[in-house]
């Protein structure tokens, strides 16, 4: 009886982004692999779904064994297309979201359309790993993010994970050589400082362009930023729950 | 000199939603109100921002003191144009979201347009309150909720608010006089269960629409859904550090 893993792969970038192309090559050695990519790049797409129209969703490759799929949806549309009509009677062991071109550490976490993918996928209490190179080329070097996704892949299918928790890994821009490990993080705190600088059109109509950097608030040893900062592979621990737990009896004063 | 706060209201059913319109009749007692809105319904776009384009932004009414602005951009980028563009010189006191048609308790939070922007603000320490009211008409009644908003923006004005906070207030669908007050809560857990539904166009190809229901997986007394089904107000302080930090020391597998 055929006992290797049943695992999704989906991105943000796209169908086309080389990322995807790299987690592929290293997930396909570790059980039946089945892609599903926006059919464009959706970064910074964060949770977002379709609602307004329906999905499309069209098989474009069959390479290796791996089924192809590409859909006008989002990434997290990709989990749901997954579970509920393409491995719509498979039990899926394992998600996979990237290998995203650029970090999403930080806040970028919940910008983020890989990510958001992951945590999709651990409402339903399924593994699953998010993966991103800082590194936003479209030419960029995966080969030492292979090393490490294998390494993290091969764990995460080993062992008993945490329920209702997905790993949001950010990969430093580095040769192998330089890779000092792998450290398990928190979210560094911060926010993207945006210039929105104004620009005018042909007909004298103004635009504007989201682009900024990110801003830390706390820059603490043990945070995913520290950790990328000093050479290490950051594993983020997340989970969706947003409460602010400590805080909820301060606030009685509006249920009076 | 005019010490009356400076107010942004943004959403994300777009310029034209009664729940915006709403919203902003209650505000404006409060302070100087300027309005931000999606120039289309931009639903379930989660913390997305708009990266592939430029985005647009255009005064489209003034009334009653108040300035409409409408963008292409989503709920999210209405709080960083609203910031950066907007009202670039003046210190906002407080973003409100809303008021959503249509439930954001549970993971539905993870996936709001409005609560995102409300998230979005926190992330630089605004104070910020999504409002939704659980109708899904374009025709709900508003009238009810304006009562609750009324107050729970006079006790976020009055009062020092936890930092990096913002809060996600939902308001059952009944009539003022069957609502019992309010509460502060938690994120129920959950997920949604989506059917994916396969039609056909008129040319033979399939196409699915996201449909579901969400399922509550431990309905305790003290989350959102539990004070909505018993008649209050929910109130949840939301928090925008998503690592499973109860997690770190059991994942120090993956370090080896």
């Amino acid at each position: 009886m055929d006992q290797k893993p049943t695992i999704l792969v989906v991105n943000d970038d796209g169908y086309e982004a080389s990322g995807l192309e790299a987690l592929v090559e290293v997930a396909r050695q570790h059980g039946h692999v089945t892609v599903i990519a926006p059919n464009s790049s959706r970064s910074g797409s964060g949770h977002g779904i379709t609602m307004s129209r329906p999905l499309r969703i069209k098989l474009y490759k069959k390479k290796n064994g791996v089924n192809y799929y590409r859909t006008s949806g989002t990434p997290v549309d990709c989990v749901k297309l997954g579970q509920k009509v393409v491995l719509r009677n498979q039990k899926i062991d394992l998600v996979l979201s990237g290998i995203n071109h650029g970090s999403n550490s930080s806040v970028s976490l919940l910008y983020s359309g890989t990510m958001a993918a992951a945590i999709e996928a651990s409402f339903e209490n399924l593994k699953s790993v998010g993966f991103s190179l800082l590194n936003y080329s479209s030419q960029a070097d995966f080969s030492a993010s292979k090393i490490f996704v294998d390494k993290i892949i091969t764990e995460v299918l080993a062992h008993e994970m945490p329920p209702f928790i997905c790993l949001n890994v950010n990969i430093p821009k580095l040769p192998l050589e330089n890779i000092r490990g792998i450290k398990i993080t928190r979210q560094a705190p911060g926010f993207w400082n945006e210039d929105l600088e104004e620009r005018f059109d042909p007909f004298g109509r103004p635009y504007y362009w989201l682009a900024g950097h990110l801003e830390e608030t706390d820059p603490q040893e043990g945070t995913c930023q520290w950790a990328l900062r000093n050479g290490y592979v950051s594993v983020q621990p997340v989970q969706f729950d947003m409460t602010a737990h400590q805080y909820i009896s301060s606030l009685n004063f509006i249920e009076k």
